[in-house]
């Protein structure tokens, strides 16, 4: 499999969103990304990012760094593909930093957790701001409702990490014997430094299984020796290979 | 029934720990306080308060300020009554600010949600600091646990309102048909602000709970044409009668 990560720009929220209810009054810029995977089953990728538009919109106070260039469609062809390849999509979860580009990906089915859909129609009041695009909801959506752990494709696992949002999952990459498979966590922590500590974010549905879903990753990670890979954090996103440089497994 | 207000003195949390992932960086001064009820069946005290000497070895950050006059055995006397005489102790639930007194009450058996002793002895990582005053669980301690909603005493009745903790309690006290009862909702909401825009505390353990326990006060405080008592807002504090002086109703 070649594997490239897609940068679709930053946000930035308080240390204590990152670190749930530590370090209160400090601004962090955070990175964003998808994540494109080339399989002999056909191209998917694994959230899309936010849409410019939107948040400028509804959240502005996270104040949006993102370039054209920066956008799903722009990021699929700096790989060499065109949007419209994009056979499957899998949204770790829909809050808005991870769906955004959904809607430029006509040809996808688009896998999400069923209770995640559920939630993602009608959430509770505290997760208002992180459900508000909408988009991926479209009508010409083809969205496939999932649950449990599954392999969409050899190789391609998703794992139940709840806690973050009520059907968040880890994915895990599987590629030849002699490679390192890649684990990526979504918002299961958010950082390197929370995921040391096992402190989840600001943001979640439920913190039990939250704290449960943290041991799960680090579980899995031991268990496949694993390279974690962090959505959330720049210091960590500064050490990995962006698009159109590729990992190869 | 005459009722007293305790004055067990003030802590500083950050504005987000009182309204969830809302006003990051702004340090606020609140107010604990315990509830004194002379009752025909003896003398009820719901929630004692911190420990001075706990808060300052645990959690010197939440820049305690309490006065010897501010302890329960001193607020306690301030009524007329020896701390020996409380016949009842109610915790809403076992945050340190909310049992920090349960030991200079030697008398009193000591009813708590049965699911709240077992987390307050086993609790998650993100709850350890709330629940990092152990002293309620003394040996001579006579605790009760107790489940559901229950009517400890004629007039004084516990709503079960989970959420901020897993067995968080709060309690309606109503006198003569003329009086309007009393609602103390402990920790469902901290503050006016919170209370009336449904925003809970940052210190949680279910918030999905935390919302349906939040319109559960509402709807009580509707129902019994009650006056609803908030815990930690300073302003509302100022507003109410503090011992020596007495509500009665």
């Amino acid at each position: 499999m070649r594997v490239w990560l897609l940068d679709t720009g930053t946000l930035v929220i308080d240390q204590s969103h990152i670190t749930w209810n530590q370090g209160a009054g400090t601004p962090v810029r955070f990175p964003t990304y998808g994540v494109l995977v080339e399989h002999e089953d056909g191209l998917l990728l694994f959230d899309t990012g936010y849409d410019l538009e939107h948040v400028n919109e509804v959240l502005p106070f996270e104040l949006p760094e993102q370039e054209v260039s920066q956008t799903i469609p722009a990021q699929v062809e700096l790989c060499g593909f065109a949007a419209s390849d994009v056979a499957m999509v899998v949204n770790s979860h829909l809050h808005f930093d991870h769906v955004g580009g959904n809607k430029h990906l006509p040809a996808a089915e688009v896998l999400v957790d069923a209770r995640e859909i559920a939630q993602g129609r009608n959430c509770e009041p505290f997760e208002a701001l992180g459900y508000s695009d909408r988009t991926w909801d479209h009508g010409a959506a083809r969205l496939v409702p999932i649950s449990g752990d599954v392999e969409v494709a050899p190789g391609v696992r998703l794992f139940e990490t709840p806690g973050h949002t009520i059907g968040h999952y880890s994915m895990l990459l599987t590629g030849a014997p002699d490679s390192r498979p890649m684990l990526f966590i979504a918002d299961v922590t958010y950082t390197q430094d929370s995921y040391d500590r096992g402190v989840q974010a600001g943001f979640h549905h439920d913190p039990v299984a939250g704290v449960r879903s943290i041991q799960r990753v680090k579980d899995l990670a031991a268990e496949h020796r694993a390279d974690i890979f962090l959505t959330h954090d720049l210091e960590a996103w500064g050490t990995y290979r962006h698009a159109p440089e590729h990992y190869t497994i």
